[in-house]
């Protein structure tokens, strides 16, 4: 398994190793005791999987304390791009972003810590796979608007498909008044 | 989460609810609360995937003591069926098994508790995914042969694409002397 640093401390790529043969292919998604040896979480409780049409845009996203959620992700078919906001206020990269393109061809994974939004971006019809840290609560959902001019997202991409819910997501500034000056 | 139980103690098939609007579909594979609640085993420590092209057949394949893997298996895209055997010593239906069609349109799993074989084969182009309760071992690995002929296995295909490695293996009469009569 390949570990990737971003600019972003606890933010990173990793690219597991894929066995070919003429079956087919076979590779390890996750593996625990290689995780913790990489001083990964290593315990996820939630697995989710969704299917979106090419210009569908998730996100952003992030659950509230006490249910934070560590994200690992990756796409199964397909191909997205992947944008994962640090919130962290006292990180030095509070309010910056970094985008992963996730591919099915060579299995990317990123691993998003708690305290980030992440959203993405279908660039084409693609199966997205992620591990939770912590399990789904309703009531501490919560995101930030995809096009939010201050997070100054470039999307590469300008009339996304976007659910009705992600459309009334605050700003960062609204969330954050005290770090926009 | 609509649980199935079979005719083998242990063995069952679940079918999890999927969310479907105008951007795609949204599923939970795996929700460690819930699988605690119905009395599953909720600790996986590995997953993995592999894609096969129709008409592989992988199998039937476990791990021995101390590495014995309980399974929760299911299709991401196409279709397989999908073999458990009974190795449980103490089982009433030991040596029996049960076959499951697992379907991507359906998105249904199943969970084969350790000390079953386990095999597929892909009725379509499929990836594969499982989780497992404990970690590959080489050392461990072991198997019987396919189309052994004490098990009479109906696979419903008569020449599949088999790995050299599955072609070696055991047949249940060389591994269960006592058991067959
Ligand atoms: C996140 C989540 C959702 N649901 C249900 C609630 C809804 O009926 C349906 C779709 O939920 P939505 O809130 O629209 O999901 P979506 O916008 O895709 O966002 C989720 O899925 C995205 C990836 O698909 C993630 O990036 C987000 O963090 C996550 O919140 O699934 C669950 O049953 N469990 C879950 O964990
Ligand atoms: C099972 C396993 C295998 N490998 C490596 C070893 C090989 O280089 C490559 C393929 O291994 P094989 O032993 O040929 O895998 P395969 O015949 O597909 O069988 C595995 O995968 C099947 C599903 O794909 C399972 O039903 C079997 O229980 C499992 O043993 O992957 C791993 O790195 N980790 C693993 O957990």
């Amino acid at each position: 398994m390949q570990v990737i640093k971003t600019s972003i401390e606890g933010l990173i790529e990793l690219r597991p190793q894929t066995f070919k043969d003429s079956r087919g292919s076979f590779l390890e998604t996750y593996n625990q005791p290689v995780f913790n040896a990489l001083g990964l979480p290593a315990q996820f409780v939630q697995d989710n999987q969704s299917f979106s049409t090419k210009g569908v845009l998730r996100g952003l996203h992030f659950q509230k304390e006490p249910f934070a959620q560590g994200k690992l992700v990756r796409v199964i078919t397909g191909k997205v791009m992947d944008i994962a906001v640090d919130l962290r206020e006292d990180s030095p990269t509070f309010g910056k972003y970094e985008a992963f393109i996730l591919d099915s061809e060579i299995s990317n994974m990123a691993y998003i810590p708690e305290g980030f939004a992440h959203g993405f971006v279908a660039l084409e019809d693609s199966i997205f796979s992620y591990k939770c840290t912590n399990v789904y609560n309703k009531a501490c959902e919560s995101g930030i608007i995809w096009n939010d001019p201050d997070l100054n997202i470039d999307w590469g991409i300008s009339n996304p498909i976007v659910s009705d819910k992600d459309q009334q997501l605050a700003s960062f500034r609204d969330l954050y008044p005290q770090s926009v000056t």
